[in-house]
């Protein structure tokens, strides 16, 4: 199992910031609306790792102030898919995962 | 998102681990011969957070010396699932990312 994959899947900014981008293009300016409670220096950070990675494609538009856009890639696409996944089943068997934990610290309590 | 999950999926043992498990119950020290490259800590570790959120059951059999065994509980199972899915994910989808990286890598050693 690939290391890199699993880091990436981590990172709520990149489950966050991949969502923000489904929809399609989306100028920086836009992102940082968009993607609640990230601060400038973790949306670039998380941008350009993702597009290090090949998920995202950054483009500028050489305008006075310059423009610059972001969207998925095919493979951007796919993880966005695989994240909804992971997302579908957070929300489906979270709350097991949370009562198991509080039943499992009572009794640590108890005893 | 939980946190909790995203944790959970971002450890290389929890993988390993629940991967193990898989085909039905087993004693500890058959766990360990079948997670290559796991120390007894980290082992111990694992199994006690997986308890603890109800992914997997432990059983105490009274006998001297006394017998271990760890299962999957359905919830574990179900994890168990999407472990795979991400797994299959990352088979199909690591390359390209190594690929994209690399590239990224030479840009910036040319410039």
């Amino acid at each position: 199992m690939s290391h890199t994959v699993l880091e990436m899947l981590a990172s709520k900014w990149v489950y966050l910031v991949v969502g923000a981008l489904k929809p399609g293009k989306r100028r920086y300016g836009e992102m940082q609306r968009k993607v609640e409670g990230i601060t400038p220096k973790m949306l670039t950070q998380t941008l350009r790792v993702l597009e290090r990675d090949g998920l995202v494609r950054r483009e500028i538009f050489p305008v006075i102030p310059p423009r610059v856009e972001y969207e998925l890639t095919d493979l951007g696409r796919n993880l966005a898919d695989l994240l909804n996944q992971i997302r579908v089943w957070s929300e489906q068997h979270a709350p097991d995962i949370r009562d198991a934990r509080a039943r499992s610290l009572e009794g640590e309590l108890v005893v």
